[in-house]
């Protein structure tokens, strides 16, 4: 299956075929499997340190909220409510009727129902409550690595599953001006992230009111696009205000001893970003991995006749395997017997492994051997000399090359509009960001988005203030908003 | 509280006052603080790094179990049936005869229940029915960082909680024998990081038939001894068989094109052990943590009068910390003005932090610093020169003499008992485990664990064999094994 043919398609089979995850017998959950689960450790390994760089601690909260908890902050309730699995009961006994069965003992129900944690707000902000007495217990910097469930109704692998993985961030501040500059400066780690390690171009920008998280004041976010032209949501930051520490009752003390709120932020990414890293960089050909994430960095592979050919491959390739190690390369030697140099070439293209080495016993005598890069398919002879300073340099080329060609695909599809007619073409035809003027109320939010499934992505950052009209209802709007149908 | 008073009540005061874990509002569940999570994180590193290096790779299921899967390996099912959480239903809505309240909604009910993962094996094996065909496809060498729930009804912080964290693998092999094998492997692993870690001696044995995982044919585990002479079991690894290759139909074609059940191993440590750790190590003054996996190593107090003598101290430190940090110490400067150096080093007591340093006026003169151990409270004034040199041997020194205490103290308590009178006396007044001839029937391993409340913790491996009487029963018995009361 093709991208031009079915893109939907194509994802699913790619997420399988290429070893990322599995579908489980639960409706909505899936398997990550070791290698998407790899993928997902150096994601979560180089986040976890820009955390911690930006003075964040790591803690865990309880999976469950019981309901009176949850229900405390009202419209945070309301938004999550249809989407939640519930624990009701808390054993199971042998089921009278049916030999070998278990059924849900009735008299073991539980007196207040527990949820499970969709995002954590609630049961965190009900301990805060019991941490923060003063402006000296402030601020709070927590990040927690965590398993949420959500009961979403349609589900796709990685882009939205009933449980996902994901970290949330849980702050607590003395000021408003503080509580915003956490959430901002999230939003920055979140894009040099995504841009810088991911490879993926993003918009950073805040979301209109329709869109925001459900008990936040303001919602940030960075967008990405992907090959279809559709957008992705791929990490947001949250301001909370003091919405939260009002429905928890988490008040402090400050300086002058006079009581107030607590403010508060919250912030997250999951493993949703995996969907995000496939469809911006991967090809028919299968997965593109950018090579600072990507498990598996190099591949080498022996092109032999006879065992001693091989065992002269053998011993250059230890040199090189000890050299790429030293130098921090991710490599591995595929001398496995069972399958052939062509065969393993098209395995290690579908798992999108960045860099593949070929040596034969030609290449040993002429003091070279072929290197075929994932992102462009060229192939090239280089010098067996310096080849480790070879490689790095072209990890680099390639992690640069993956991040400017998503980065000119996305700016080509950036579109202005300034009719309703050319938002409808543009939306249907080329896809991708339209950008076009909002008279800034809900109701034609809402109507362009039942007309044409398009939302408004964001209110990018710093956006020109410029006069106009509404694309739909020819109101008079001060900036164009970008708009995109999205996953 | 002191451990003499009341050693039930100082764990969980020192669990609490040591800023390790909190309460929160779920029945049962604890949150871990970013202290206590520290330390975790620490641990779970070195367990991660030990299990790559042997071969796994990590992976994630499903947090939820279909109740069909949950029942299919039926003395599994039947083990944990009465400790599950269980889903039931997967939507909540407004309560119209409760403003603002929400109520679970009836219409939202599941076709079939979902029990909250009490162990994987369930959803593991039901997914690796789907990876294995062929011996080719083994071994699959699998672990998951994961949440489990267990519905207990009387729960301890870390030792025994409703919701806790911890890391399951789940290995796949072609034959007994090499099942077999990693099931001891990782026996000794968990063995290597207790006792060369954690600083915690173990007795490596296997359990008795009673005492097994539910759905195991053998379990081995570690068991340590705590201070008030209760053992812990602190790690298991099971050899299952092929129960659950059975239970979900997983066979594989071998080199002959013979198809068989696949043999499994699985096998865990938990965030219970942090109680462990707690409980082997520390005193009435608070946490003693070895330096191996201790948060923060090292911590530096300054003692001064004045701005003046303060930037003196504060040149010479940047100095320590920069060399401290160079030879991969975690130090910490606390120059905080608003607590006295007494409270601070009380602080710094009470959380475990195995070694303080402090630095004033005079040492400057005269080059010195004055070091204080936390596990044996000794201060004494050494040399500025070197002193990287000097604060890194100390760390070991500590490390070491944990373990060599640790290890006396529980040495100690293995006692023979060879009559009934001196099994229960033991018991009573020194406790520890006490080795004693038992005649091999679950029968009378039931009727002393009711007269005595100890169970048999293990049956030591390589256990010397002797001809003895059972102290029960008087029946002939080939083997003492290690009683003990238990957490």
């Amino acid at each position: 299956m093709t991208r031009a043919q079915d893109y939907s398609q194509w994802y699913n089979d790619l997420i399988i075929k290429g070893d990322l995850a599995d579908y489980s017998a639960v409706r909505g959950c899936m398997v990550i499997k070791p290698y998407g689960y790899a993928l997902w450790e150096n994601m979560q390994q180089t986040l976890d340190k820009m955390f911690k760089d930006t003075g964040h601690q790591n803690a865990y909260f309880p999976l469950f909220v019981p309901k009176s908890l949850f229900e405390a902050e009202e419209k945070n309730a309301e938004g999550f409510a249809k989407e939640c699995a519930i624990v009701t009961h808390y054993r199971l006994k042998t089921d009278p009727n049916n030999k070998g069965k278990l059924m849900v003992d009735p008299e073991a129900k539980l007196e207040e129902e527990l949820i499970v944690r969709p995002t954590s707000e609630a049961i965190i902000w009900n301990t805060y409550k019991t941490w923060i007495q003063s402006y000296r217990d402030l601020p709070i910097l927590v990040n927690q690595w965590a398993n949420v469930v959500r009961w979403e109704m349609r589900t796709r692998l990685f882009l939205r599953t009933a449980e996902f993985l994901w970290q949330e961030g849980h702050t607590a501040h003395a000021t408003k001006e503080e509580a915003i500059e956490e959430t901002k400066m999230i939003l920055d780690l979140y894009a040099d992230f995504a841009e810088n390690w991911m490879a993926m171009p993003v918009i950073k920008g805040v979301k209109t009111p329709n869109e925001r998280f459900a008990g936040a004041e303001d919602t940030y976010c960075i967008e990405a696009l992907m090959q279809d032209g559709k957008a992705l949501q791929a990490g947001t930051s949250h301001f909370l205000g003091q919405n939260f520490a009002k429905a928890f009752d988490v008040k402090f003390s400050d300086k002058s001893n006079q009581l107030d709120y607590v403010w508060a932020t919250s912030w997250g990414v999951s493993t949703r970003l995996i969907g995000g890293l496939v469809m911006t960089h991967s090809d028919d050909q299968g997965l593109v991995l950018p090579p600072k994430i990507a498990p598996l960095q190099v591949v080498i592979v022996p092109i032999y006749k006879g065992e001693e050919q091989k065992a002269l491959i053998d011993v250059k390739v230890k040199e090189f395997m000890q050299s790429f190690k030293a130098a921090g390369i991710r490599v591995k030697y595929d001398d496995s017997d069972n399958q052939r140099p062509g065969w393993k070439f098209a395995e290690y293209e579908l798992k999108g492994v960045p860099v593949r080495i070929a040596i034969g016993a030609r290449d040993l005598e002429n003091n070279q051997v072929e290197i075929a890069r994932r992102d462009t398919k060229e192939k090239s002879s280089v010098s067996m000399d310096g080849l480790t300073n070879t490689v790095s340099a072209l990890l680099e080329a390639i992690q640069t090359n993956l991040f400017e060609r998503a980065k000119q695909y996305r700016d080509e599809h950036i579109t202005k509009a300034d009719t309703w007619d050319e938002f409808v073409q543009i939306l249907d035809t080329k896809a991708g960001f339209v950008s076009a003027h909002w008279d800034g109320s809900a109701e034609s939010e809402d109507k362009i988005k039942e007309l044409t499934k398009a939302t408004i992505r964001c209110i990018p950052l710093n956006n020109t203030q410029e006069a106009g009209k509404c694309i739909l209802t020819g109101n008079p709007s001060t900036q164009r908003v970008l708009f995109a149908r999205a996953y």
